[in-house]
């Protein structure tokens, strides 16, 4: 009787609330609806004159939907090779979601659709049958002047075992992301779930802070209006000092986590990557592990030394053969080959993608701690 | 030199992880663009025919908007009372989201900007100074047979007093919900700090599990294949009873809270209004704090009698006087009444809609455990 009033508002168009009942019992458009090799998009769009679809498989060219019964376009292409893809529609120029996918990340202020495709490059990148816990506490940065926001994945089975502690990984986003990213892009819960559940990854703590020091947080309008330039000369490790001597003793405080080097790991993509090799530099001591993926950073001969004496367990740097950083990859590996730092240098195909930072984390997650 | 590079590449369309670039020194476009009692959306959009704005306070009539110069399409409206609204584009009968606006509301599958019109209505929707966590653990249900995701808010404060323990708001949602649509669409965590910030309400827990039985978690398509009809007789009390007997332990068990009846407070709107009268019937010893909102629910004049019998600090019953339910509210008011149940009654202008439901969270939340 309730649910028949709710879905006769429905209609009006007024009522909000309803959404879920979409994926009820009629649900008249699959999209995507993978089937053996192909996979097929679908649209409502009953007054548009072209549609599209765009997706990061296809390059830059999108491909021509038709009109069928009830004005429902869609479009039938082969199923790509096994990876995580966003795509979106193109109505008449103007860049639409597929209503009909609840898979969606964010990218900054975009929302894309994503289209999972199964096979053994993305089996942990659906969801496992354990799941950790995902938090977003805040921490006060005197550094930086404000409080800000951290994402904090703990393992499963840590509320279950209150007596132990746990080593963590610091995980860095790049220039254009957030404390959201690695969890919405980088799949990360996913991951870690998949890898500590067939037991190839040890139990961590994954910490992902905010890089951009002028952003509280992401999706709020709250950022304090500052005057301070944050590339200026005095604030150029800012953001690595708030993280190494605000939020690794705010984790180390606020979560059972083990506070020595030989637990502790940094990794980071582009930016973040330089932020690792940042953090690596000004506090060779705080962590045994560290991987910079597709970085944006250097380090001098001298500096690799000296990181080389305070003791490294494990250095993993990442880059992709066609990343527009791969030759300051190849410079770093360089320098660690001469200097005699021990280290994995990880070469994948393909650029400045998530696809390859998913990789990479899968990759050197299980090798911390060990 | 490596901005310049990644600015480079964005170009092509091809490179990820940049959309926080478009937030930073040049932005053309600032949609929506409050300015005293106007405010104007715009939207580029090169090769669209007709652009029409559509927004929660414009009913089901959309606007037209204009093209002008660089094809951006624009609108100047007034600006409409204090609340929080939704909107998005029509383009030639497509509706599409506003790719400039950082605040974002998601209902199901449907991703809607918001805009947020200040005043005194709103002044407890924007972000705190003081911020709590927001966290996403699992429980263990054997009753609904599998692990499923739940949303906790701990208020400010909680991590910096590891001796304090704090009483506990279960708030529901509607059919159409999932575990994220108080945080998303209700603003709990924006509200509750504002509320405890000021003083206003008590530093509390709140959790917001997910209500659909049928359903793990949002956003997840790893939905096991039941064969279970959650409406038969059978399983019709399933989920409060997940509720009542696994959730209140897991939260007593994993967080500082106070485990007595005078600690808990329940509160839904809609089916979680129906959840939260089914739970004070089936479990009248558990909370002393009962707050049905636009319920879909009723009670006996022998159950509200068990219930008073059992204690209750407060009853706080509230709807609009638009809402398609309210003549059910109406006649749980008499039973109340009639039973000699001391209650509040609060009736509110409009009907089934989350400006309701966020004006009874500010209203009723000041009013628990004192």
């Amino acid at each position: 009787m309730i649910l028949s009033l709710v879905l006769a508002v429905a209609g009006t168009g007024m009522a909000q609330e309803l959404a879920n009942f979409s994926r009820g019992g009629q649900r008249p458009i699959i999209s995507p609806d993978i089937q053996g090799d192909s996979v097929t998009f679908s649209l409502k769009a009953d007054y548009a004159t072209v549609v599209k679809l765009s997706g990061s498989w296809l390059g830059n060219r999108p491909v021509d939907m038709t009109r069928g019964e009830n004005n429902v376009w869609s479009v039938k292409l082969p199923l790509p090779s096994p990876e995580i893809y966003t795509y979106n529609f193109v109505v008449d120029g103007v860049a639409v979601n597929d209503p009909q996918n609840v898979l969606v990340q964010r990218d900054g202020t975009r929302y894309l659709p994503m289209l999972i495709v199964p096979g053994e490059r993305t089996e942990n990148y659906g969801e496992a049958k354990t799941h950790g816990t995902v938090s977003h506490p805040w921490y006060e940065s005197k550094i930086l002047g404000y409080s800000r926001r951290l994402t904090v994945y703990t393992p499963y089975g840590y509320e279950n075992n209150p007596k132990k502690k746990y080593p963590v990984l610091y995980l860095l986003h790049g220039a254009g992301g957030d404390e959201e990213a690695w969890i919405s892009m980088g799949r990360t819960a996913q991951i870690m779930d998949n890898l500590i559940e067939k037991g190839l990854a040890e139990p961590m703590i994954v910490v992902m802070p905010n890089g951009n020091p002028g952003q509280q947080a992401a999706r709020t309008l709250n950022i304090p209006e500052k005057t301070i330039n944050w590339r200026s000369e005095e604030y150029r490790n800012a953001y690595v000092n708030s993280l190494c001597t605000e939020i690794v003793p705010f984790i180390e405080k606020n979560f059972r986590a083990i506070p020595k080097p030989a637990s502790r790991a940094i990794a980071g993509l582009s930016m973040g990557g330089g932020h690792t090799i940042s953090a690596s530099i000004l506090y060779p001591e705080l962590f045994d592990y560290i991987c910079p993926l597709s970085a944006a950073g250097s380090a001098t001969p001298e500096q690799i030394t000296a990181l080389k004496n305070a003791g490294v367990k494990l250095y993993f740097l990442a880059c992709g053969d066609a990343d527009f950083l791969f030759e300051g990859s190849k410079t770093l590996d360089k320098t660690l080959t001469e200097q005699g730092l021990d280290h994995v240098f990880f070469v994948s195909d393909g650029g400045h993608t998530w696809a390859n930072w998913r990789l990479y984390l899968n990759t050197f997650a299980p090798k911390l701690f060990k």
